[in-house]
């Protein structure tokens, strides 16, 4: 895409009203725009990323076998009336609105109920299970403060899974291999190093749960991190107890702060039971579906990485994540120059490596900034001087300094051995 | 996909309450799940679907040079408040809802308003325009009645598009470039044949705007076809004067129900003026932004393909559209069919071609029903019969009987031709 066209533009000054790094970036870098406080509209580079994010994360649940489908918002209070969550009172991050007839509707801020009320027109036999079943979906919470930009949104996309299983053995071997499936999606968000499997407190159905923390100093959580482990403790269920119960030491243990990038939870029958969602077993016997959840929260995501992976110039996205892979610079215009960066460009493309090309009529120096702000992978320079020289400058996003290929490797798989690493 | 593993299951039964011909297939053959009147949940097959039709739409809104953003469903009642909008008493389809503190927040039934708020940031210069912005995002109508399942929804998948323009004759050339991407979407959506360009009431700042209308019986809308010139006139404009003034002789014309399935609008300055969208002239002169806005309802266009292409068995989906190219259907269980059928798909999906796999232990007549109902646009058999005969039996959804290719045609892109023509 070249750049001009690009109706979004950076800006030097901070939002006023904005506390979070990863909302002040993402709106100064013009990837998001703020409707109002944890309501936050995505800009074409800002939606660039969060459907990559949503394309990791959609492979790594169809790979694991998971069905898609995609439930409502508005919900029917008859469904949460049964297992006890439609009150204010229990559940106080409601929006609710009203249909014309009077009759009140809920805006989803998760979908244990309708699925499992769906499920019961379509699982009814041992032979129907295991079942895993996901959705990519906008979520509503009426949070009272909203203050972490795009990590705690009002309205923010959320992929929420949830397994059908016969029984709580099953449902074990669903949840561990889930927690492997999380560790791989967080890997290719390029937060994997310092993402950590924490326990968490658990609920009827089980002593845990699990939580997917990354470490950052702006994160809500405090864990204690077995760094050798890579495994962590959330600070709210670390006793001497649980600590020998999981079979890590104290002296391991490193306080840290980290914000919550996704959880997997045993539901068990807390929503079979009062919505009546059975299965007959190999004898003809009604059983109770024992099921489990498993979250991640796109925008949380998104936020998370543009914080924790950012430095004092801007934007650092991983290869996967970033809207573009390379962003093309071009000094001057010379139509040299230019004739190269348009069949670099397209040479690039072919090979499935998406190009943002800064074509516009403007010094190094802010091209240079806004580029470091974006923060694309890689960054290619092409200009008079390299022109002379018969090179072209590539440097990562992530290093000081640039290296120089000459033009036959940049056209060669110089750039994409460059980007990718060997 | 194996469709053993896919958890829907058809069903004979219509479904209680669903008094629209495109719901009562789509829930028969478990493509969509109603939530309440008007508000369905998408099922893998359905989702398969909706995302085809997507896909379409994106690529030409791309291909037209569109970029793509994503505002949000919670509205601000300031920008609503400027244009008058707000009030239940003139726009009377509002979900409203409240923020902690009290203050209340709309759902967005559309948004032009935030679009043009969101705009200022961007739009300074004669340079930047003209522009295109679309999304394709949830949109959420407070109607009273809602008995026209996915066509008339509370809460659907919309893409709308805005354009940006520095007169109203530069907005008239978007306005008819956009008109002809419109026509070439019904066509890959399959009902480009019997979709209608129509003539329909203007505003303030065009005589007339264009709904793209399907010709079908449970239509909503009365339009007069002129079949020749493939140009409708809604009903509601049709004078002697209106007809004189677009050049259609009456007696040409023929009364149809149609569903309307897009429609492009001339907004003018209703927008800019009030949120005070402006830009820059050549002469630093500041001008009012001239806007237009082109809408495509997903759910809609796939209610109405659902209904106007299905027959008396089932759906019939178009092949851009479907949710597979190929239902592979294996009758009995014989080793040698089984492993014929594994490599045929194998082969068809190396090929792009997308099959689902009915390997369930079932006899024909059920499995070919099942295949009718689904409407996948071509049904491949394999059984001890064919697998005798060294051949292989395809049939088109469309077709009423069934051709023979020898296994090696079916091999060597005899399906292919078969399923997209020569």
């Amino acid at each position: 895409m070249l750049q001009s066209k690009l109706f979004t533009k950076t800006r030097k000054e901070s939002p006023k009203d904005e506390v979070s790094k990863n909302a002040d970036l993402l709106i100064r870098a013009g990837f998001i725009h703020k409707e109002m406080a944890g309501v936050y509209s995505y800009l074409p580079l800002g939606l660039r990323v969060l459907k990559n994010i949503e394309k990791i994360i959609r492979e790594e649940m169809n790979q694991a076998g998971a069905q898609e489908l995609q439930l409502t918002t508005l919900q029917d209070e008859a469904n949460w009336q049964k297992t006890g969550r439609w009150s204010d009172e229990v559940v106080d991050i409601w929006f609710k609105t009203k249909l014309k007839n009077g009759s009140e509707v809920g805006l989803g801020t998760t979908h244990e109920e309708p699925l499992t009320v769906l499920m019961r027109e379509y699982i009814s036999s041992y032979k129907d299970l295991p079942l895993g079943v996901y959705q990519i979906q906008t979520k509503f919470r009426n949070e009272v403060r909203a203050k972490s930009g795009i990590m705690r949104g009002r309205e923010f996309l959320m992929k929420d899974l949830y397994s059908f299983c016969k029984s709580e053995e099953e449902q074990q071997e669903y949840y561990d291999m889930m927690a492997e499936v999380y560790k791989k999606v967080f890997s290719r968000l390029g937060i994997g190093d310092r993402t950590y499997k924490t326990f968490a407190s658990g609920g009827t159905f089980s002593k845990f749960s699990h939580e997917f923390q990354t470490i950052t100093e702006s994160g809500e959580d405090t864990v204690f991190v077995d760094e050798e482990k890579k495994i962590a403790v959330n600070k709210e269920v670390m006793t001497d107890e649980v600590l020998k119960d999981i079979g890590l030491d104290r002296e391991n243990l490193i306080e840290k702060t980290a914000v919550e990038v996704g959880n997997i939870f045993t539901l068990g029958t807390k929503f079979s039971e009062p919505l009546g969602l059975t299965y007959k077993n190999q004898d003809g016997k009604e059983n109770l579906v024992f099921m489990g959840s498993y979250g991640i929260g796109l925008g949380r995501a998104m936020g998370t990485i543009a914080e924790v992976l950012s430095d004092d110039n801007g934007l650092v996205w991983p290869i996967e994540v970033a809207p573009f892979q390379v962003h093309l610079i071009t000094l001057g215009d010379h139509p040299d120059v230019l004739k190269q960066a348009s069949e670099l460009k397209d040479h690039l493309e072919e090979e499935n490596i998406s190009v943002l090309w800064d074509d516009r009529d403007l010094g190094p120096g802010v091209k240079f900034a806004d580029s470091d702000l974006l923060g694309i992978p890689l960054r290619v320079v092409l200009s008079d001087k390299t022109m002379e020289a018969g090179n072209v400058e590539v440097k990562k996003r992530t290093e000081e300094k640039p290296i120089y290929l000459n033009e036959q490797q940049a056209f060669d798989g110089g750039i994409r051995e460059h980007l990718f690493g060997k």
